[in-house]
């Protein structure tokens, strides 16, 4: 809304789906293929743990939430991500995430202003690629070549996508993502499934369990790790800690965990567009959630104002019927 | 599409009306109040050239496609919105639009890397701004309130609006836009209506004729001035000069005139989305165009490569049927 006239129209699909792959909420098409890009990184960091690389170099919560990053390239990220790769004995030369500026702002202009350029580290997916190349190295696999779908960290990832959303991925729905690591459509029912897998570990082998506890505790303990300042993921997890995992990924999906009920919640915005995804998960958490508190909690993610320059508040992002009764 | 699967759907409208007034193709509903943004910022410039001010200032091709412009704050603009704000004795601080960051890349890390801040200059309206505070100047009226809805600066503008378009603006259809000026929604058929007008002059007096058709001559002449380096107005005016006057708006509206067939174009993703608004656009122009050369020359505004940051190729943008035949 701009004032009291509707300006744009969002539409798309929900996914919720409990631990045993019930569906307990469907709105759209959730059978339609969705690339899930950056909302399944904590199965892409999976081996980071399995390989043994996460103990072998001493990684704590910073390193793992990291590691199941989109963060904003603040200093911060980026010293942990340069951390991650020295401890195997890497630099960012090894990164084939690509280059760019800090997506959060004010770092961007300090990079700037500190006559230093963007790099590899920068790359809101560094953090996810120094795990990848961690992993790499404990495994004595190729460092060259981890992001071409042969690669057997890929293989790996591709194989635990398929497991946790219990969909087979063929290559006619591999693409790549905007950090070249390949990325496989899958539909919103799987991808509801794997998180509530990811939040309960019902159906894992009890190796896998662990490795993922010990990933969501990390990104609750070290929220600001897994996307930055002021942004959605951070927020929400440091207001709710473990009891709510929250991840994006670009082009409006966004995915979330309820341990505590057993949830896993896929959302994907038709469009791509991300003030839509966060209203549209921000929404169905507050639906699930029954305590007051908590809904009030989420209140200023559901209806996000819409400021002009001058910080007047001008307009109002609303989810609508059937996403709230 | 990423890879071969389709990623996210842009859905929208488009409206192609000739200098009469009738319709020459509707796509979708193009009766349903659009936000025309700073699609028309052409009909808010008139009056720096109405009032005298343009004249009394000595201001050429760069200031007034400055004034239609929504630049990228690059060196050259911020100069010449400076320029014009000094010829009517008055500096950055008479701007009401509000401060944000270039929105060209290079140029904010520039400007941090000098040492700089970002100033209301920088704004993409302060050429809009500058124009209208030249205006107020010349007319003798308050450069305090400019952006008031009840100043009569902004009261000509909603005159003009509704003479161009043929309609009726009320206050129920008012708001703020991202600048703080006010914006009106008005069918997408009034805004092509109201861009055959700005095309040909057709049914305006002669002197507003004479003010437009100087105005179209300024941004056909300076493109660069009227968004900048590698955007979509400025490469496609320094493609097709007078040929084609194209102009974004926020919030997925974009608007052109095609002088030669006498043609007014709007078009809006539903949506908001500029990616796919500018898809619109090209794809009506090049349906609209006779000549393969011209075609040819909006190709790669009809179907743009995705790329990742490594600059590899992984999807496209592609306008869908009815929009294509």
């Amino acid at each position: 809304m701009r004032g009291t006239v509707v300006e744009s129209r969002h539409t798309g699909s929900v996914a919720v789906f409990d631990a045993d792959g019930r569906g307990v909420l469907s709105l759209g098409d959730v059978e339609r293929p969705v690339f899930p890009r950056s909302a399944v990184k904590a199965i892409q960091a999976l081996q980071l743990i399995e390989s043994g690389a996460a103990d072998r170099y001493g990684f704590g919560a910073e390193e793992l939430a990291l590691a199941c990053a989109s963060h904003g390239g603040e200093p911060g990220h980026v010293a942990v991500a340069e951390r991650m790769l020295r401890s195997a004995g890497l630099d960012a030369s090894a990164l084939k995430c690509g280059t760019h500026w800090p997506l959060h702002s004010a770092s961007s202009q300090a990079l700037a202003r500190s006559g230093g350029m963007a790099t590899a580290l920068h790359n809101n997916c560094s953090g996810k690629h120094s795990g990848f190349l961690c992993a790499c190295c404990a495994m004595g696999s190729d460092t060259a070549t981890y992001t071409d779908p042969a690669h057997p960290i890929q293989r790996e990832v591709k194989a635990a996508l398929e497991s946790f959303a219990g969909v087979t991925l063929g290559d006619d729905v591999r693409a790549i993502d905007g950090c070249a690591v390949p990325t496989w459509a899958m539909p919103l029912s799987g991808l509801a499934r794997a998180f509530a897998k990811i939040g309960t570990g019902a159906g894992l082998s009890p190796g896998r369990a662990k490795a993922l506890a010990r990933l969501r505790a990390a990104v609750a303990e070290k929220p600001w790790y897994v996307a930055g300042t002021g942004r959605f993921c951070t927020e929400v997890m440091r207001a709710f800690g473990t009891r709510i995992f929250v991840k994006t990924g670009a082009e409006g999906v966004f995915c979330a965990a309820l341990p505590e009920q057993g949830l896993g919640i896929a959302v994907k915005c038709d469009d791509g567009a991300t003030r839509a995804a966060e209203v549209m998960v921000a929404a169905v958490l507050a639906r699930l959630l029954v305590s007051e508190s908590d809904r009030a909690a989420l209140e200023r993610f559901v209806r996000p104002a819409i400021k002009n320059w001058n910080g007047q508040i001008v307009g109002r992002v609303n989810p609508m019927a059937p996403l709230v009764a």
